[in-house]
């Protein structure tokens, strides 16, 4: 298999590969696990193989947010590297991680997020400016997702008026401006907020979590995306948590399919 | 020993220790250990352990970056817990961080960071609002340090306009209102930035890093906190990397203490 030269070819790739825009996040605490696996660092490793093993030819890829290894303990980065080892090379897979350092650190976050681990995008905060981001952008073949709008309820400073904009509405025509490379993410709680940054970054790939838990609506979100770039549609417990019970796979399975055939996916394979 | 009730009291406390208000930041890479080290996570580790002995009676406390623990690889947690473990209970521990996620995965990482590495306070990034970092406020004996003016020269959403007042200023004030654990990091490169911070938080404790290795002048910085609340001077690079031969520990030391002597830490015990 040849590599994608950059990250747009990569996206386009990932999502050919099951014709799938579904990102699914293995967002899972030894607390939420299936009854009949140990409560802790291992039952989440067997837990996140037995999810990508029954639904690998359903998604795009996989969204690994680095607070459910953190939890972990100190074994919780071995978990982390195991975990991204089971994801088949063909599909996507996405550093969760909202980082936003500067100078030397970034270099460093960057090394082991692209290198060591080798995801094939992160998730990172715009506070630091992009002096403090570049060490991710001028990486061609990987991507960044830029938090733009985020999901909860108190975006209180995206909101923030800057003379004509909000902060996040300047986000995103700031981060369209940065590259192919350069994502954005936006919750599907707020739709008004989503075709907002459609328009001002037309072209731009989205990460679109909060559909499902969070309480956004798949179909909006759906309708709010069409006619633009890329966009991923990530969803986690609404897909892995389904059942709790020794069928846990299949249920997660059952979900993704039913989630990723009601996506379009129009603009995945070419 | 009995532990302090607040974070504000844990500060005082740890200044008092050594009546200093340094804390060193242990931001080593393999790369840059002296050459007798094995440049590998071992190495890390027996570099953090003699800089960590050497210097434990001059500092206020240690921060540690995460990003020099990600780089390390799989084995970079184990090197960031046993590196964790090697501070004296009675000095401050920061996890620099830059966190900035939101509900489940905030509280995640709060229990990360504050419950199993039991770090005294964090850095976070405030761009998901503050419903998104409360996971950390809520623990009343734990610090949030919250970025505001970064040392990057591009800081440039930091210096928007919001009507009448930067992204900065009105993060500065918005934190002031936090409570007595919620601080503020700035920059100590731009003096002008920190003497505002002073103002619109003249109580918030403040993280000031950029003394050094990144330009900012010592003596401005020392003179521009004056009069207001706890402030802690962050420096890496031009303590733990003086010497590149088997003196490095004696060298950290040297450093430290000529740091050390020249703040005033006249905030620091009652």
């Amino acid at each position: 298999m040849t590599l994608a030269a950059g990250f747009r070819e990569r996206l386009a790739e990932s999502a050919a590969a099951n014709r799938s825009q579904l990102v699914v996040g293995l967002d899972v605490t030894p607390e939420s696990l299936p009854a009949h696996l140990s409560r802790d660092a291992h039952g989440v490793l067997t837990f996140n193989r037995a999810v990508v093993e029954s639904t690998a030819d359903l998604v795009s890829g996989y969204k690994l947010n680095f607070a459910f290894f953190q939890a972990l303990g100190a074994e919780g980065w071995e978990v982390l590297y195991a975990t991204r080892r089971l994801i088949p090379r063909r599909l996507l897979t996405i550093a969760d991680a909202k980082l936003g350092d500067i100078g030397n650190s970034s270099k460093l976050y960057a090394k082991a997020v692209f290198g060591d681990l080798d995801f094939d995008a992160v998730t990172l905060s715009p506070y630091v400016g992009r002096e403090g981001l570049q060490p991710f952008l001028d990486q061609a073949s990987k991507g960044s997702f830029i938090l733009c709008r985020t999901s909860n309820r108190d975006g209180s400073l995206q909101d923030v008026e800057t003379g004509g904009a909000s902060l996040y509405e300047r986000v995103a025509s700031t981060v369209a401006e940065w590259g192919p490379n350069a994502g954005l993410v936006v919750g599907a709680t707020d739709i008004g907020a989503l075709r907002r940054v459609r328009e001002l970054a037309p072209e731009a790939p989205l990460l679109v979590p909060g559909v499902g838990a969070q309480g956004g609506n798949l179909e909006a979100t759906i309708d709010s995306l069409r006619g633009g770039g890329p966009a991923l549609i990530a969803m986690s417990r609404a897909v892995i948590l389904s059942s709790g019970g020794p069928d846990f796979a299949t249920a997660a399975r059952d979900a993704a399919e039913r989630f990723a055939r009601a996506m379009p996916a129009e603009w995945a394979a070419a």
